[in-house]
């Protein structure tokens, strides 16, 4: 796929996800406007809506409809938003900005921000139960449980509790890899493996996509720890150092940045293979990983 | 049914329900043990267990099986449970105490204490998830959605937004029924509507259910408040008098004590009454709503 056709393809992708995000969140209601507004705020924020297009374009790729999949990738996306208002609370990551804006607490207050946050993976259950009853199927629930395990106590959640729980602690690669895999890699891979399934993707290939989106997550950590030190805080959009700062064991303080970049670079290749071997319909899928992990040059 | 046989069977559903609860949670995982302490701390701290009772025995008033909603009541307990633990954060009630204990806070501090509470939420999604997987069908799929709703955006967190948005002010009645339908009824809603679809009720019926449940939620809330000026700390379990410290609007204030009762006993009444039109099967439902509006005298 050439570039530009990824560029217009990447684009097309989130004006269609962004209409429908825009579209998650009542704009008022009689009471109260506040947390539906911090909601909001942070939800439409912008951002490369990277989960949602994978959720996407995995199923498209399988032959399903993207209608079909978009209450899950905006289920996705309440769920990433939710994950980064909470992270950036005073008594977690305290950040006071976040995609240029100032974070959710910073602007709706402490009480609101833990509201807005909770709201938001409420409301991805909610979306992803009515998705389920509108055309109940094994498809769609395993689709729901795919996201739900992915970000759940034994995907995202967890490694955001050992991240809290060893900070400022030296970690060895083994700790760093549990936390990145479940971090960030277990909802890449959770967003991959939904898509597929409501593609209707036979069980051994929903696998595939799963491992190669695993891949591409831990690859896309290493990426953001190494444009922490790399980059600047207009180019990022968000404060950078902020590893050096908070004294983050990552891949570049244990490999250094052109070491990191390599491990990267294999964990990229790896699912890039398994596009290679599924053909033209996961072309986009593979430029969208190649891109992905070019950002870092 | 008489009183000793209803101490019975609330003991056995509550026998039952702590053994599930006690499986929910993974004791340990090689890594970070204590989001999971966390978790169980709150979890497996005692309670009235209410919410998932009525789950099974709306259930079992259907003629379903226990079992087949054991899923759906752990996953509404888990969901209760993280309310209270985010509920009693500093940013939010700052509480100290919960069921006689210090709060999650306290003693796990304030990032995993908003960590367990996120955690008991999504696993309540993949809880009810992996139930709709293990056996797809209209009617689990719709239970996870009514409890869903009762939780999310539209119900008790919309409630707990209101109250937390106009903390200190004064309230109206209408106002505070607001707050106390979302934050307290939708829930108990919710739990007995999904009760009775995975009993396989029909939808008038599920109404119904639903509706006496709303009823119950919203006479137990006044209850609540009442509690909190008749009754002791030690009876309670949790610091009495919260409500006149954080100057809150409460059926009490409005209306005193003794107009507060007779509104909880009419709401009451109306459930009771929906209860006895059901028949035998809901006697159980029938004398546990009676007890519940006795705890105040």
């Amino acid at each position: 796929m050439e570039h530009t056709d990824l560029k217009t393809k990447i684009e097309e992708y989130c004006v269609y996800i962004e209409n429908a995000l825009e579209k998650c969140i009542p704009e008022q209601e009689a009471l109260p406007p506040d947390v539906y507004e911090a909601m909001r705020y942070s939800l439409l924020a912008g951002g490369k809506r990277l989960r949602p297009m994978l959720v996407l374009a995995a199923c498209e790729a399988m032959g399903g409809k993207r209608e079909e999949a978009l209450p899950f990738a905006c289920a996705i996306e309440m769920i990433h938003t939710y994950s980064l208002i909470h992270d950036d609370l005073p008594a977690m990551d305290n950040d006071d900005y976040r995609r240029g804006r100032p974070t959710n607490h910073k602007v709706y207050g402490e009480a609101m921000a833990i509201l807005a946050g909770d709201g938001l993976l409420h409301h991805a259950m909610e979306t992803m139960a009515a998705a389920c009853v509108k055309a109940p199927s094994a498809e769609r629930a395993e689709a729901m449980r795919a996201i739900a395990h992915g970000a759940g106590i034994y995907g995202m959640l967890a490694g955001q509790a050992a991240d809290v729980a060893l900070e400022g602690k030296s970690l060895d690669v083994k700790t760093l890899d549990y936390i990145h895999l479940n971090k960030t890699a277990a909802m890449i891979r959770g967003a991959l493996e939904a898509g597929a399934l409501l593609g209707g993707a036979e069980a051994e290939t929903v696998k595939g996509f799963g491992l190669a989106g695993q891949n591409i997550g831990l690859a896309f950590q290493i990426i953001d720890d190494i444009l922490d030190v790399t980059s600047t805080t207009e180019e990022l959009g968000k404060p950078v150092h902020s590893d050096e700062k908070n004294q983050k064991t990552t891949y570049v303080t244990l490999f250094g940045v052109e070491e990191a970049r390599r491990i990267a670079g294999r964990l990229s290749m790896q699912a890039v293979n398994f596009w290679k071997g599924q053909g033209e319909s996961c072309a986009f899928l593979l430029a969208l990983t190649e891109y992905l992990t070019d950002r870092t040059y």
